[in-house]
């Protein structure tokens, strides 16, 4: 979505929970991969947009979180869908790095096996130590989502 | 999962919020295509896991609800994921029928188009006059969730 267009359309065709957010499901465009669920606030929509990389809002810490501003492994956005009650969105990117601060591509990388206990699936991708104590100037981003189509 | 193994160590792991849900991400194993979400509680996810086919918490009727139980449109699953916070499913199904009420194979026919306005960008799979007008013989699903794996 070009930056000098209204998201107003979008934030008001939304229903968003009691508490002004809703679920916005991350998915990777090449591999189909889902990498995460984040929740969005109208200010992270609105971030998500004009940078053209996921923003969402953080209810452990009560603010705006720019996914990767600290790693580096940012989320590039190329289209967001809507779900048939317009309270979820399927956000599609393009993953930089890993997904998951516990050093895995996605953040899905455990599944529950036959005893129903929890088994790591995935190979980490990076190492977290190293990669969460870099100091990192604010990301510019890349601009506007391209099109968001 | 065989319907033998308590389910307990998976309940007991996972964090369920203040309404005691998880939200759980349905995505289509053979397309990798996300369905929809959907809510579930102990109960349903107890259900998923006996019955083979998902089961979610439907927060307008506040009932457990069997997806597919009029239409038919069953998922029947295949693996169960878990996030790195234990807060979100991720459900791997083989979809049956449409997995949306509107007609659609996905809930997320809509796109965000460049106007910031939501553009149907699917076509529909069935009509749902019809599929919601049968009457069906309560589900006896398809057994317990093949080796959850």
């Amino acid at each position: 979505m070009p930056s000098n267009e209204d998201p107003q359309l979008l934030l008001t065709a939304l229903k968003w929970n009691s508490e002004g957010l809703v679920p916005a499901i991350v998915q990777e465009v090449e591999s189909g991969e889902v990498l995460m669920m984040a929740w969005m606030d109208q200010s992270a929509l609105r971030k998500t947009l004009e940078v053209g990389q996921t923003h969402s809002y953080s209810r452990s810490r009560r603010s705006l979180w720019h996914k990767g501003a600290t790693s580096g492994h940012v989320q590039v956005v190329e289209s967001i869908r809507v779900d048939c009650d317009a309270d979820v969105l399927l956000v599609k990117v393009r993953q930089q790095g890993g997904a998951c601060h516990e050093s895995y591509h996605s953040c899905f990388f455990r599944r529950v096996n036959e005893a129903g206990a929890l088994e790591v699936v995935e190979t980490p991708i990076f190492d977290a130590g190293t990669v969460y104590a870099q100091d990192r100037e604010p990301s510019r981003g890349n601009g506007p989502v391209p099109g968001v189509s």
